[in-house]
């Protein structure tokens, strides 16, 4: 039998519930907490607390910021009526390396999953369609990612703005089909942007 | 340019110190972070906190533990004449599924090496060496990686017990050449232990 420490066990336990951590690498982190100097440790914690406290979703475009209003929604150089839509903040960051892109974003918080469990109730649709149903709004790009829950979004969103008049386009597959657009390279994204299309519905 | 924001970037530097996470993984699970509920992010950096203040070094055989000597030392089932020396806490629960092995151990907190600046003056070799001048220890068995740190720290350790008439014996060549111990199965650190020899200097 493995000898076990409580409080090893549980520090380890919370780094296993990370998106991509597994049980052992888990462990490992935990042990590499243990090896820190204490004000090390201490400032870890900390920057969690802070981090939780600090930052919230930007009431305009969702996207997380520690200001009232993100920095993007109120650069008075960004063009208001371009809104491309993306699943998370990721995304935004990835984009936001595709220097041609001066339009805004709309983050939904997720993409529309019947087998997770997503429904578009859970997603920041009302306040997309608030945004778009003020009329300054000309297009909406969508930028999720090429799976079937992006195309299962792209395909909602398209009918759910259509009464709007609004252009609703969708980045082009240059993205490598099944891909996360988080690892797409500039080169890539850029065509991507380039040579987007009208949405069918 | 990507958004920056602070909080989020010092909480994934965090990450990023720890051993084995790279700045991508780290911003992943900095942003994991931020989509736990507020109770759970509180309980992580209580984790933290906790690990570090409840969990300590075994005043006899240097191993992490929450108690005033760790339980492997206090076990009156275990036989202290054979004392099994380790390069870390996670070799020692390696070893521990071996259930042939009813020694204690001895965690030496690294391994000699001078690329790394690790000198013997900064591993737990005074404490071991207290240990066996008692004159209780029959053998002490080395079970650090087979990697050149290990081999050294093995000579090393030979040579510093040699004088007090104990027999020092390394892990036998079970265990596959450049492998980390933390990552051999049980059968192999079984065949391993049984097959270990007397360390030659």
């Amino acid at each position: 039998m493995a000898q076990s420490i409580e409080a090893l066990d549980i520090l380890a336990e919370q780094f296993n519930k990370l998106e991509g951590v597994g049980r052992k690498s888990a462990m490992r982190m935990a042990y590499a907490v243990l090896d820190m100097p204490k004000e090390e440790a201490e400032r870890f914690a900390q920057a969690i607390l802070e981090a939780k406290i600090k930052i919230h979703r930007c009431p305009v475009c969702q996207n997380l910021t520690d200001q009232d209003i993100c920095p993007i929604c109120t650069d008075p150089a960004r063009d208001r009526s371009v809104i491309c839509v993306v699943a998370d903040p990721k995304a935004v960051n990835a984009m936001e390396k595709v220097r041609e892109y001066r339009g805004v974003y709309h983050v939904l918080g997720g993409l529309i999953s019947p087998l997770a469990g997503v429904t578009p109730e859970d997603l920041k649709l009302r306040e997309l369609v608030n945004r778009v149903a003020d009329g300054s709004v000309k297009e909406v790009i969508i930028a999720t990612n090429p799976t079937i829950e992006g195309e299962t979004t792209s395909r909602y969103l398209s009918k759910l703005l259509k009464p709007f008049g609004v252009n609703v386009t969708r980045l082009a597959y240059g993205i490598p089909v099944g891909a996360d657009l988080e690892y797409a390279d500039e080169v890539t994204l850029t065509r991507a942007l380039m040579g987007r299309q009208i949405v069918d519905d």
